[in-house]
């Protein structure tokens, strides 16, 4: 494993990017670390095998400004958790690695998510008093987004978990979003206390009488944007089928509008399409552009891109995980969860 | 109580209409009947408190059209499954009485959806082997809709149920839509079928050997709008969620789209967005427009509208009972589920 200090002269390590995974790899992954690297200043080293590596980084001219780590394996789009247990020199296990030896500052990887997950969870380990990390996206309410999580890292969950999701949950609003005492909600079928299965009613309990949590009652689906909380709490099943069947309902939207445009004989109306708020909307709500989700409750920052993103979708990972590592987000969970924490083993 | 037959020289017993359950009842659940009635040439009782109603059907002049039965207590919309118990002389106890002893067709309600269902199980039972009703959803996918279900009726429920669920949607997709062999899918988190939580991994297994079930594997959310499978199962949390989630998705793709129009300088665009296509789209995805729910499974047809229901939600939700009624959805679910049913107990 070539080293890989040293070779920017920024103070942030690089970002450790899992080149093998997702829809577009390696192709679109090495493109948007170009992208990264030369738009955005960031400071990358691209992990996986090296030859078509160093040849897809050399059709950009960019072989020498961006170090390859080699990994042997890759995990597949459809390997699951125990896939990290098989392959400890998958990339995104290298990933891991590399921040775990303070050689990367963070990981990104359009990887499969459980895949994600698990080899996080083994090579990171989990923060002291998480025994659970969460993945958060942020929703794109405005002024601010709305955080939802878990996303999917845990398809069964217990109750005392949804409250260690809000404690993670709002160290991320605090120092990712710069967001004062968040309010934090809990996703359901009904606003009212007693509306939900057993999961969310005991949640709601326990949620009602955490210190340290601003919480403000249940929500129902149609509030996830609407802005009525900064930090919307969940299962990782239902906060995946919710994240997923609002990405399909937007796309869905802007597909029959796209449709009505082409019927139109008005070609003022393609042009108005194209231009300033509606393409700010699209943008805003596709997630080619607000960079993917993040694995919180690890010892280290792991942002997981969209399967399916390309060089724009890759580079605007890197870029969140920048941030998060300049804000100290993983400092600022550590820090909530020692003030919150009890002794005792919760589960 | 009014004697409610002979009332119409239609062959379709009335239906009957819950005037004190939704936000806007009763007035608006008046119009919506003198709607109904007037220009889909239905035939209506309104099922709740004489006077108000009386007064409010003078307001349109209809006081001779549409009859009324007393109901002495409605249930409040905040008012949950128990409520079904304690109030049997609720409006919407007498609308299932009516249709239970025959005076009416179908039942339609913009009532509490729990006590609505609640109530619907207790005065109609389910039908023999249908040991859960489900809600069941129409989602404006082309070129026919999908069915969802449950939407909301079983916050928890076994894997068994979401087999049972399957043959409610198959026999109302066939009655309904006139489809033939409808391609029944599962909503989960992931396309492979060891994805998503205990509940639909077992789920998975029992309908991929279920007899009479054209089962084509998992779905995830943003498959729900793609026309990928005719019925979509699920619990009804999970559901309620993604339902919710839809609605409040469009609604804010539509919103913020509204806004960029409103920014506009030209005025061509606004007129063209009040044209045909784009407010088709809207009106396809509002629930204003497609009627509202229907609960599947009891002796008898039930529709439950939207609680903010207006005028125009309700005489849809009592078009889409006659509808149902008139295609025999109810027989139809007997028949299948008489010919997959098991006779030992499933749960």
């Amino acid at each position: 494993m070539p080293d890989n200090e040293g070779d920017t002269g920024s103070e942030q390590a690089p970002i450790a990017l899992d080149a093998m995974g997702g829809d577009h790899a390696p192709d679109e992954i090495v493109a948007g670390a170009v992208h990264a690297v030369r738009e955005r200043g960031l400071s990358v080293v691209l992990v996986g095998a090296p030859r078509p590596l160093h040849e897809a980084l050399t059709r950009h001219g960019a072989a020498s400004e961006i170090p390859i780590v080699r990994a042997e394996e890759a995990l597949a789009m459809d390997e699951g958790a125990l896939a990290s247990l098989r392959r400890p020199r998958s990339s995104i296990a290298v990933a891991c690695h590399l921040v775990r030896r303070g050689d990367a500052s963070a990981v990104v990887s359009a990887g499969s998510t459980a895949g994600v997950v698990a080899t996080g969870r083994l090579r990171l380990r989990g923060l002291t008093g998480v025994p659970r990390p969460a993945i958060a996206v942020m929703l794109p309410t405005l002024p601010h987004p709305t955080i939802l999580l878990d996303a999917g890292a845990n398809a069964e969950v217990k109750p005392e978990m949804l409250v260690q999701f809000a404690h993670l949950g709002v160290a991320y609003a605090e120092a990712g979003l710069n967001i004062r005492r968040p309010r934090v909600a809990l996703l359901t079928i009904g606003s009212e206390a007693e509306k939900g299965n057993k999961l969310v009613k005991r949640a709601h309990e326990l949620l009602s009488t955490a210190p340290g949590v601003e919480f403000t009652g249940n929500v129902e689906g149609h509030d996830l944007l609407t802005g009525v909380a900064d930090v919307i709490v969940t299962d990782g099943f239902t906060g995946n089928v919710a994240l997923k069947t609002m990405e399909g309902a937007v796309r869905y939207a802007f597909g029959e509008l796209r449709e009505a445009i082409a019927s139109s004989t008005t070609a003022k109306i393609g042009a108005f399409l194209q231009r300033s708020r509606i393409r700010d909307l699209h943008r805003r709500l596709d997630s080619e552009h607000y960079g993917g989700a993040v694995l919180l409750g690890l010892n280290g920052t792991v942002v997981i891109a969209h399967g399916a993103a390309r060089a724009a979708g890759i580079s605007a990972a890197c870029d969140l995980a920048s941030t998060l590592v300049r804000q100290g987000v993983v400092t600022r969970i550590s820090e909530r969860i020692a003030t919150t924490h009890r002794p005792h083993r919760l589960w």
